[in-house]
């Protein structure tokens, strides 16, 4: 399997990288001419065979182009928590292998990590972009400033989905078939009811992920694997 | 809601706690007498009064005693793969909050790690009792010794489905309804199609888990996310 790059411009027949991906070709996977590599850009793949071979500049062409088979038939956005340590990096990792398109970090009441950093938030981005290049999807999801509670389901998709402990009856596995869903994970301290509240008003529906209590980052693993078994027909 | 512990001895009415637990209840969490915890031990949980607390020894009385119902309806168990770092011990901690019954670690042809040090499988068995009690389980998942590929599948119960990238249409969502199932994710590298080859002459089948390519840890937490929704009915 070639190495996959996402490129900023469409590949057209004679191809020419600089900066970090040129770097990384030269130095860190060290291809010659001869070796190929697959540049990707909105949902459309091409095979290039390299030409040359700097850590400026790398030059190739392209041999084959075809569309990306492994996006999702359903776009998912995942709301997700601000949590301690590398926890959200890890969700959002883990999750885009999983096929979501775009993440909503947002702050609750009980929220304990309150501040996203710019420099964080780059981070994620990045995060989100290699972990698309190693599942070989075809699209660099989207990952958004974080929103407090009150703002997030202003930018969220319908049909808005959350995840609430208080909920005793109602699944993922009930959710009818749909082409766009937004799922809202919570934070360490769960949601408290007033939040739930707000978010029904704003047409949100409640689903319980089951009788265990699970970590936030495990249930937003879990629910993006469901929602996408499930969807993704 | 009240700490959790699991417990050695079924609690009769008066409660005798040593060791790590007596010194966890007095000086971690620095309970006082009047304070409640919970027991747990087999699927039974009993609520119980501390009376004398010390960090040698608890004592307490048994409240109220009921059965926990945060079981899964299907005994999973899990073959997952030794992989670096503290991968594997991550996916026992979220899987386990999933539901999973029992671990069996194993070895491939394309393991990085091959050896298991009896230091690392005891951290997994705590790992393991740590992340039920959060979950609020009532059983302690089993977490085995480490096997090698060829003599897993005469310790794996029936029906056994291998998540397999060289498998194209069969899916997790094909599997029938079962009260029992044991589940294998590859290691790193994949599996070969020998080793695919051996799992079928045992009786095992293999499933796809979809178009995009999944690091071994989420595809074992995305597979028994699915695998419990489907069949914790």
């Amino acid at each position: 399997m070639t190495h996959r790059f996402f490129v900023a411009d469409e590949p057209v027949d004679d191809v020419v990288l600089g900066g970090d991906q040129a770097r990384q070709i030269a130095s860190v996977l060290r291809l010659v001419p001869g070796d190929r590599v697959t540049f990707v850009r909105e949902g459309i793949e091409a095979l290039v065979a390299l030409d040359a071979v700097g850590a400026r500049e790398v030059r190739g062409h392209v041999v084959e182009r075809r569309p990306v088979d492994a996006e999702p038939r359903v776009r998912l956005t995942l709301a997700v928590p601000m949590l301690r340590g590398e926890r959200t990096e890890e969700v959002i990792e883990a999750t885009t292998q999983l096929g979501v398109a775009r993440f909503v970090p947002f702050v609750a009441s009980r929220s304990v990590v309150r501040d996203l950093a710019p420099a964080k938030l780059e981070r994620w981005r990045r995060i989100a972009r290699e972990s698309a290049e190693t599942a070989r999807r075809g699209r660099i999801p989207i990952v958004d400033p974080a929103r407090e509670w009150e703002a997030l389901f202003a930018v969220l998709d319908p049909p808005v989905v959350v995840a609430w402990e208080g909920e005793a009856t109602a699944r993922l596995g009930d959710i009818p078939a749909t082409r766009q869903l937004s799922l809202v994970i919570g934070p360490e301290g769960g949601l408290s009811a007033a939040e739930m509240g707000l978010a029904r008003q704003q047409g949100a529906t409640a689903v319980s992920l089951g009788r265990r209590n699970l970590r936030s980052e495990t249930a937003a693993i879990a629910a993006v694997a469901q929602v996408i078994a499930q969807l993704d027909a």
